[in-house]
Order: C-alpha cells, then structure tokens, then sequence
C-alpha cells in the first residue's frame, strides 16, 4: 500500500513516528509544511521538516518535541552577546542543519534537493518531500498586526487575538518535485494530527495539490488534532476559530471539504460521530492521545487499518 | 603619539595587548591582515581580525592562541556528520561572529562596517580596521599546486614546500576606508611581529598602502618574527625562502625596504646590528619573545621608546 502523509510538525512527527513501525517506511512520501519556515541570522530554518526528519532519525529532543536531544546553547548565546534576536532557539548541533541549508540553497540547490540529502543523512527511510520549492509563508493577523508564523508561535507564546490566517507566496507557489505524483499514485492519503489552519492550511493552498487530492483514487484519512473541544497541542484552536471552523472534529471535517473519507477521533469526541457520517466522512473512533510509542503505533495502526 | 600598527594574528594580537597597556588605546589604529579570510560552510571567516579582536577583547582562547576561551565544538561535529569539511575549526561561540558578519555582509555592510561594529561589542578600545573591504587572497603555491592560504595552514599543517606566495585580487582592491589617512596622519607605523610574507605581505600588496608607508613623516618600526635563524611560529621562514628573503632580521628588513626606520630583534640575533644600520635600519636590541604578559608589554615598551 502506498501512502501518502500531509505533516505539519511535533504531533506528526510523532505519528509519522508510531506509522513507520506499521508499514514498510519504503512505501511512505511525507509532504512537509514549509509555511513556518523563517529565516534567522541569515540562515534558512524549516522547522517542520526539521522536526519530522529529527524524530524519524531518532535525533529529537523529547522533552522539548523539537531540536536535537542533548543539543546545547553556546552559539545562541554568543549571538545575543552580540546583541542579536534569539527569541528563535537553535541549538550547536541543530545550527549545523541550517548553516548546511543555507549553503546549499544558497549554491542553487532546491529545498526538495536539500531536503532530500539531509533525510539520508538522517537515515530516515521513507521519501520526505517539501510541499513546495517556492517560498509560501504563513502570517497571521492580530490586533496588533500581521505576524511571521514564528513571531506570532515562538516570540509572542500564541497570545495574541488570532484575527486572520494568510499564506503570502501561495499563490504564485507550485508543488514540490514529486508532491501531485505522489498524491496520484497513492493507495491512501493521511493527514497527520497537526493544525488545520498552519500546518495543513498552507500545504493545501499550493496550486494544485488540493485538486490532486480531489482527483486521487485514493482514501484519504485525517487524524483530528482537537480532542474534547480543544487542541491537543499549540494553537489549532484559535486559529481554526479565525477560519471559522468550528473547535471539533467536524471543523477539521470542513476543513478538509471535498477530498475527506475518514477522521481518526478520539472517544471524547464519539458523540461526533453521526454528524461526520451525515457529511460523507467515516468516523473512526481510538485513543488518540500519543503519550507513549506504543499510543504512537497504535494510532498509526487505526488510521490506516479501513484503508486497505 | 598616534600609531598605527600592521598585524597579523597570534604574534600581533599578543603585541597589540602589551601595547594597548603601555599607550592609550584610543590613540592605535591596528589595520588587520584580510588575506587569509576564508567562506567555510558558507560563512564569512576572518580569522586575524578575530584573533586580534578576541585577544583585546579578553576573549581568546590562550592555550589555542585562537578562538573563543571554553568554546564547544558541537556544531562542528554535526557539520561532520552531515558530511562537511570541518579541518577549519569553528567552535559554538566563535560560530556566532562568522554568522553575524555573514548576515551584515549579505545584507550590504562592508567588512569595515561589520568590523567597527565587532569591535565595540568586544568592547575593543583601538580601532580595528581591515586592509580592505575588497577580498585578497593569499595562495601558497605548493609542489602540489596552489593552496588557498587556510588550505595550506590548518589543512595541510604547513607541510607542503612553499615555492611561492600570491595575493590574489590585490592588484584590483583598495585599501580600506581609513586606512591610508591613518597612516599619513600617525607618528608612528609599528609592524606587529607577524609572518612578512603572508600576514604583513597582503596588506603591503594592496595599492596605495606601501606608497603611504613610503610618504608619512611617521618613522616606522617592525618587530622581527624571526629569532635566532627560525621563526618564533609559523610557518615564516619557508615562505621569506620562497620569495628569496634571508631567514633573519635582515630578510625582514629587506621585506620592508623603502620605508623601515627601526627593526626589533631579539638578543639572540645581536650580530645582524651592523648589516642593518649599513642597510639604515636602526636596530633596537631587546629580549622577544612573549611568553607571559610582562613580555608582551616590555617588548612593546621597547618597540615605541624611540619613537617620540
């Protein structure tokens, strides 16, 4: 079976951690959200496919859910010395996969390409792809203005109103080497249990790739990342309220209107069941909160176990 | 008594610590060797600079004799894994300059710019200006081939046969912003004891630089790196062979022909007096060699005492 996953960052990674222990990796295509990439002293960061290669090559810093385990803090703290912004924390070890980045991008290298060296580096075992070589930035509109992604998540802690969510570069994007193909020749789509609105959200306004998955053959699955009327983690909420969508599994189930076959949800949530039904999208009901490996693997396993 | 001073690294920046205790700092303009500048991993490095910076600055690492005291290496050893070339070391907090010069680079500073700016959160009382804002760079050629400088230095460990030394792009740079009215204006030029043919060699090769030191009314005075027929370190001595300059006080003087009033040299090369003053180089005999402190601020006492 060959699988497709959409993936923002910590929640999918750890899915995407619990699925290739299901499936033979070979037969996994990651397509990472680059929308929160952001550029820092000069150097090119891409949290999210960092975050999913980190955690797939064992690399991850669990505690923290990003970063290099064991990583420490020198360099950043010779860069506020020098009286530098450091709200953004890059560890020694996790500076090395930037500075490399960069160079490489910098010597005409695309993301995909880079992207592509480094998750062997890594020995990551299944493809990760970028979901666009062009720049797609998330930002996010608050009563004091419109943010980068990382001001308004890292600098600002979320706690600023969420007024608007906007993808700047979408537009004029294309599809990452591979993405449409991978999406076509998929026998199942997974949609990680990571943010709707700015983990998802900028994936599907790359031209093109929602009408890929609208085309597909394949099911397509999403695993809900709110559980009891809240995220599981960061701001999904908030931001899904700025879209409109309501805090449920069936906001999630909007969406992803139009190319939706199933939703992973938690039996917190059950009594949303009928109601995912009357909109065309299966309801598959677990324990969704991943507190271990095995939760991990487990829910990996009741993603994918109706797809087949 | 404002001075000018020509420096290297290591030997200068020792030089430079014992002079700023003997005058007042804000009457020195050090003009820095730019010619072993080196892009590693795509940052900006110029190590004299920094080691001359890093040693005003309290910040050196003394057993090393460059680099950041207690730094870490872990970036270093992630850019390994990840494939880099890393013989050129770069620890954690050191990393933190080569990056932020890099990014003001980019962005449009010169390397004076950036250098001014360095300097003063090193709290660095002289001014520190490079040779040029242009890049030169020193080539070493070798029975192999031509070396870039820092491929032959920390690479190679200076093993190689020096057969010649080049300063590409010298021809087409131009001294940096200050440094020819530094020079016109000083009572006195000092030439750091520092290799003369590729520390002090690139800041002679950038035009206008030597008319200047030929043109002041300032008497200018060299300290010898080299002592009892051998360099005190480095690699001097194969290179003033290649460019056919005797292994003495008296090669050094010949190095610096045209415009040198007093050479420096140690007890140990008190035979080489008479040559030079026939050669009319006043020759100040002292002890020269800096192991501690009290050295390094005697041998700059005896340095500048006849130049009032």
């Amino acid at each position: 079976m060959k699988l497709v996953a959409l993936a923002g960052g910590t929640g999918a990674a750890k899915f995407l951690r619990g699925l290739c222990r299901v499936i033979d990796p070979a037969d996994l295509t990651i397509v990472g959200n680059t929308g929160d990439d952001v550029e820092l002293w000069g150097l090119y960061i891409s949290p999210d496919l960092d975050t999913v290669g980190y955690t797939l090559g064992g690399l991850i810093d669990e505690t923290k859910g990003w970063g290099v385990k064991g990583d420490t803090f020198q360099c950043r703290t010779a860069m506020a010395a020098l009286g530098n912004d450091t709200y953004f924390a890059l560890g020694d070890q996790d500076l090395a996969v930037h500075i490399y980045r960069t160079e490489q991008l910098r010597g005409g290298k695309s993301l995909s390409e880079v992207t592509e060296s480094l998750r062997n580096k890594w020995s990551v075992a299944c493809r990760l792809l970028p979901m666009s070589d062009d720049r797609v930035a998330t930002r996010i509109k608050t009563p004091g203005g419109w943010l980068a992604f990382q001001e308004y998540f890292v600098r600002e802690r979320c706690k600023p109103e969420v007024l608007d969510v906007a993808y700047d570069g979408a537009e004029r994007s294309h599809p990452g080497p591979g993405v449409i193909e991978a999406i076509l020749a998929a026998d199942a789509v997974i949609i990680c249990p990571s943010n709707p609105v700015s983990s998802i959200g900028p994936i599907l306004a790359v031209p093109g790739i929602r009408e890929a998955l609208d085309e597909t053959r394949a099911k397509v699955s999403a695993i809900s990342p709110i559980v009891g009327g809240g995220a599981v983690s960061g701001p999904a909420g908030d931001m899904m309220r700025a879209k409109g969508f309501e805090i449920s599994p069936l906001g999630v189930a909007a969406a992803y209107t139009g190319f939706l076959d199933q939703l992973v949800i938690d039996y917190a949530d059950e009594i949303s069941c009928e109601a995912l039904r009357a909109r065309g999208v299966a309801p598959v009901v677990t324990e969704s909160i991943m507190g271990t490996r095995e939760r991990e693997v487990a829910l990996a396993r009741a993603a994918i176990e109706r797809l087949g």
